[in-house]
């Protein structure tokens, strides 16, 4: 099984995903908030990538949530914080999300056999529901500001870290995933320490958002893994 | 002192560079074969990004040296290997010299106020003299096929490295660089495994050029520093 890294959207073409199955990577904070969302019983997720495109897509009964710049958009009800969904925000509801690379990145793996989207919170369950799916896999990392991310460079390295142990022999990565699994193996004990010292860490943490970031850096919190079906998300 | 990496040379804008130190790296084989060419006694190198400019460059006593697809070009004297430029060939002569990606990595960086050039055979001596000059420090990565390439991202971690152990509570380095130094030091001790694995490692390796490999993996075998002067490349 081949398994490629992709360091940014930016850096994304469209070929890179056509008949592999596609793990999303945001780990500040949107892929984490997808988990913490369905976590809290929210029946699906769709994606949008504009503002404006959130606000077309809501239906009667919807939560509509998402950010610009970390905090939350005007109008709508929720922002990009995985402590803001719980039960009584979002049980039993549909949510229309949007921000600034997750939702983006979505868009860009597209062509993409199937698409999950990965965290450091559901990695594990995330690798296996990957390999159960018997593709090549491709990791694109979403980033920050146009820019490599740490903490998605960390989350990479932990699912082909995971991914590894379950292929054993037939796993082969690329250069940048190379790297990406040794800077997992360097930093695993180490992980909230470096994700709060990289650009969004500290961006978020001086936001007053550091409880998030903590939040984020807890490898394996949950088993749920979002799938894109159609134009939404939904339990793996 | 702040420290930047840059994944591969496509991925590099003029203004990254600018007041600048410029450390250009191209392990497998360009910034090797400099630091080779130097020590067998080249008076000086001159980087030329294409073969039409590296015959237009060329004056009496001159070797004209490079590759493309790895293989000496046609008319040229010697090819790309750091072990072809040994005392007989090149003592006292000035190198012409034209490679696929790391003579176009020194031509991005000319907006830096200085530009050495970096491979993992002169590391300590390259942070060392990056060091002296003042300036905060930008590691540009050639990358292979305008991608990321895992020799160049180890020699910018072993360089990090370097210059955190000289810096110390000073130095400061980007989410990219944070990554590169984690995988430096996931795999010091594997140097030439790493780097034989590689996309361009394999490649070599299968036309013959293990040993070149081999010399270019081996951590501070020399302490000679290349450095832009005017057109040329002298010992810094």
């Amino acid at each position: 099984m081949q398994v490629g890294v992709i360091a940014s959207v930016n850096e994304a073409r469209a070929d890179q995903f056509t008949h592999r199955t596609a793990i999303v990577i945001d780990v500040l904070r949107a892929t984490s908030t997808m988990v913490a969302a369905m976590k809290a019983g929210a029946v699906s997720i769709v994606p949008a990538e504009t503002v404006m495109e959130a606000r077309a897509l809501i239906r009667p009964g919807d939560v509509l949530g998402g950010e610009r710049f970390n905090r939350k958009i005007t109008g709508f009800e929720l922002g990009n914080s995985p402590l803001e969904y719980r039960k009584e925000t979002i049980e039993g509801k549909r949510l229309v999300l949007t921000t600034t690379n997750g939702t983006r990145a979505i868009t860009k793996a597209m062509r993409a056999e199937n698409i999950l989207t990965g965290a450091i919170v559901n990695a594990t369950a995330c690798a296996r529901a990957a390999m159960e799916l018997r593709r090549d896999i491709v990791l694109l990392c979403a980033g920050s500001n146009d820019e490599f991310a740490i903490e998605d460079g960390l989350c990479a390295g932990l699912l082909l870290d995971r991914l590894e142990n379950q292929c054993q022999h037939s796993f082969e990565t690329d250069d940048f995933g190379t790297a990406m699994l040794a800077l997992y193996r360097n930093r695993a004990d180490k992980m909230l320490e470096t994700i709060s010292h990289g650009a969004a860490g500290r961006r978020l943490i001086k936001m007053g958002f550091g409880r998030d970031v903590e939040w984020c850096s807890v490898p394996d919190s949950d088993d749920i893994v979002p799938r894109l079906n159609g134009d939404a998300l939904t339990k793996c």
